[in-house]
């Protein structure tokens, strides 16, 4: 999506250890109308695909798919990555590691809220090494539901996560795939 | 707001404790239709106000600020609670203590994204004690910036929050404010 990645390129930083700035307008700092044409984006990526569902984890994934689900006019399931009070009764859980903060988490879904009926579109803003994702899956598997696929709207595609998780089938599309990158230049695929 | 009143009457479960649980529409799952009206009442309620910016804070708050912002034409800043290697450089910092979580934690801003310059509108999803709204409100007095209001989907009339923060002059407009509630019934206010 070209909108995107020219937002990479004018306002993107790059630092050492294959981090990608992007606060200004996706994870920190919100560009709502960037937002909107990504949510468009994903609409006609996985049209007719009778999605009942977005699936995406808290945070920076919450904006992203309430925004794009308003193209597909189904609710949003965000996974949790904090115990809380207000999760309780029956919730399929799943262990994920984040590079990003060292460390590994568990992330919970309510049972009451997927389903076998489920036809299930993952939404998350970025997709490296993949561990995120594949805790999502793995929440869809012990629901029975169907996953559709995933829209991510950054992929590290020097990371071994979209491949891997392609191989097995799963139909991913992300708005911007980055070939490679350091401080001087950000190179995308295609 | 009516229709919110009307959900929460309808899916609202109230548990001991003085916990609302609205995980079915609000803060785990999220009907976005219902998010899109709420987002048309903020604009109303503080329209001519000249905003610029609306800052909320994670997870929850973020979809409502996100499909709010739609009808105010300006970006949305989300505080962080968890350190990241994504947060670098200056930033504000400030102390909120969390009773649905039991403990104290650290919200944080990039000072790149809220300046003296800015018109701010608060949105979050709950004012109960009101310190995840003071810990807000303190990062927009450090940046200098104008505090032009909060909105808040469900506010616990019953609680010290709202109260303590309208004495002190602040336009809160909470769509739903609960005078009280238990397992068998939720009382609004008006």
């Amino acid at each position: 999506m070209q909108l995107l990645k020219d937002k990479i390129i004018s306002d993107g930083i790059v630092k050492a250890g294959g981090v990608l700035k992007v606060d200004s307008f996706l994870n920190h700092q919100i560009d709502i109308p960037l937002y909107n044409e990504m949510g468009k984006e994903f609409a006609r990526l996985f049209k007719g695909q009778e999605i009942t569902k977005i699936l995406t984890i808290e945070a920076s994934g919450i904006g992203i798919a309430c925004i794009a689900a308003q193209y597909f006019n189904v609710p949003v399931v965000f996974a949790k990555k904090m115990q809380s009070k207000n999760l309780d009764g029956e919730i399929y859980t799943s262990q994920v590691h984040s590079f990003t903060h060292g460390k590994d988490y568990t992330i919970r879904v309510s049972k009451k809220f997927i389903s076998k009926a489920d036809r299930v579109l993952i939404i998350d803003d970025f997709l490296a090494n993949g561990k995120a994702l594949i805790g999502l899956i793995n929440i869809l598997e012990q629901a029975g539901a169907t996953l559709v696929g995933a829209g991510i709207a950054i992929e590290k595609g020097f990371q071994e996560g979209g491949r891997a998780l392609r191989e097995q089938g799963i139909n991913i599309q992300s708005l911007a795939i980055i070939k490679e990158m350091d401080e001087n230049k950000i190179v995308f695929k295609d």
